[in-house]
């Protein structure tokens, strides 16, 4: 099954600008894309980074066939798509995600698989029906489903917390400090993000 | 496999009341509760609600054993711990779990397994370990995986985002208008709650 991974390259992560740079931003999404990368090669897998400019990474390029196509997400996957060949789209801000976790989507039986994001979003989809188009917009979880029910395909919703946690919010990085174990949560870590817990819930903080 | 739903009769889900009122808190405190029973029970166990106060509502007498106990949370499930016995512990407020997911946490091998919730808590457990204790402050699973290793015993955490998806803030009955099916999504739809994606981002708005 063909893998693909698609990354925004000049806009990273801009909901975690009150506690990461820009700089730092890229740094972390990279890190992010380089342990996802990893996992899928794990898995066995040989991604292709759909990225909207060219990547300059060398744990990035290692892993991968990097591919720039500026168009914005959803589109940039409906021209791979259109080849009507089965394919796995995963998110690059999945730091947690384990290669079992992508091989129990790929080999589910469903013509469209999907792993919702927490919030509605989509984190992963495994694609059999070649006719099958993404839409990113807004719930694109319950716009998925219809999608996939309105071509007659049948849909299988994987219950995955690890592929249901994209890192988009400051609030994210708490489960990347408690859960991770890779490239991504090493650089958390050096650059001193910790857990607190001083107010009785988890929250994160900064040395 | 005996198995304990600890329930927070007079203080429900405080952290809902910017949406709900006090009634409705406990109303819909109810309803979840009642689905996780329903859950349990199609699962195969017999549940026992572990309550600080009489629980007077049909739809839970009749899928559970009430049994009160108005010490904090920690220090009740404890006391029912000291006999020894294996136990699995699932929170009340975890409306989208499904009988599989209870299946796989409580067939785990481990002497310890559990199933982490969002933010660092801990929100089922099937218990094997006869000496051991809960303790959930603060970041409860990593305390609970420190607990197990103090013992020596065996530890598996459960990859499942029904089972981390605790019901806890207003942002969190998104998940709940998305995924479930119940009788908490029943009650969250009557009470006029909708998804609301009208600033790109999936919210939740009342009619």
């Amino acid at each position: 099954m063909r893998c693909l991974v698609p990354v925004a390259v000049n806009s990273p992560k801009s909901r975690l600008a009150p506690v990461l740079s820009l700089n730092e931003r890229q740094t972390f999404a990279h890190a992010m894309l380089a342990d996802v990368l990893s996992t899928l090669t794990t898995a066995g897998y040989h991604p292709t980074v759909l990225a909207t400019a060219p990547v300059d990474d060398d744990r990035i390029a290692n892993h991968a066939t990097v591919e720039v196509d500026d168009r914005p997400l959803s589109a940039a996957l409906n021209a791979q798509l259109a080849g009507g060949k089965p394919t796995l789209v995963v998110m690059a801000d999945l730091p947690l995600v384990k290669p079992q976790d992508i091989t129990e989507l790929a080999e589910s039986d469903a013509d469209v698989t999907i792993a919702p994001g927490l919030g509605g979003g989509t984190n992963a989809l495994a694609i059999r029906e070649p006719s099958f188009r993404v839409d990113y917009h807004g719930a694109s979880y319950l716009d998925h489903c219809r999608a996939a029910d309105n071509l007659g395909a049948t849909v299988e919703t994987v219950d995955s917390r690890r592929l249901a946690t994209d890192i988009d919010e400051p609030a994210d990085l708490a489960e990347l400090l408690i859960h991770g174990d890779g490239a991504a949560h090493e650089w958390l870590t050096g650059a001193g993000f910790e857990l607190d817990t001083t107010d009785g819930r988890v929250g994160i903080s900064r040395r």
